[in-house]
């Protein structure tokens, strides 16, 4: 098992943070660091998740990735029962290192729906204030 | 001003969630959703931000990119001071409506530091365990 708290830099300044080569995420008041997947090969955005310490740690380690259910609230490797799994091609961070964006190579589809990725509806804009029911969700899928 | 209680369904069974037409963000505990924003045009990932309800509101009315900023605790609108806008071309949510996609005409960079997207650095993988430090960032602008 990873040791986590090795693998992790400390918080330095706003410099160190945004400039320096140092890996030191910042974990939210839950925890968890938010991250996006997308699809290595077209860029396609997939899904978004969120990591605990323990999951970013094993991602980083075994190239696979790891997420923390907050439904569940349980460390989860993606794929583990259905067979989705996600291998990282790249990680990257961004420049509070509040956020991470991992480039994969998905089995199958990444929504547990079935559908290849999870924002298969539009939110159409422009919608007039106080109208209760005025934004009305399109499928593009 | 939007009349958010207005703007938003109430939350309904999953499959009405994720299956059905009615706009019903799930915030979290701190009242925030996550948001992806991807340029437009290239399909860059420039930037991952949180909207609170209001902010959420106001970029489905507007067509201009709102967040929430949690570490001045603010509701704020992308480029306001800077000048480096987001007009919003689409918006997009996920299954279980926790998360939001934006694609948006970026105004020069989207990042604070002045570069175009905040993922500048790689994580690299298969470090291993244990080691104080092991894992250095790798600059990629």
């Amino acid at each position: 098992m990873t040791d986590i708290s090795n693998l992790f830099s400390p918080r330095g300044s706003a410099q160190e943070i945004e400039e320096g080569l140092a890996f030191a995420p910042n974990f939210d008041a839950a925890g968890l660091i938010a991250c996006v997947v997308t699809d290595a090969s077209s860029g396609e955005l997939l899904m978004v998740a969120h990591m605990n310490a323990a999951a970013l740690a094993r991602t980083v380690e075994s190239g696979e990735a790891w997420f923390y259910s907050r439904s569940r609230q349980a460390l989860w490797k993606k794929g583990e029962t259905s067979g989705h799994t996600q291998r990282v091609i790249e990680m990257r961070i961004d420049c509070d290192q509040d956020a991470v964006w991992i480039k994969v190579e998905q089995v199958a589809g990444a929504c547990h729906t079935g559908r290849r990725s999870c924002f298969y509806r539009a939110v159409p804009l422009g919608a007039p204030a106080g109208k209760p029911g005025a934004v009305k969700l399109e499928f593009h899928d």
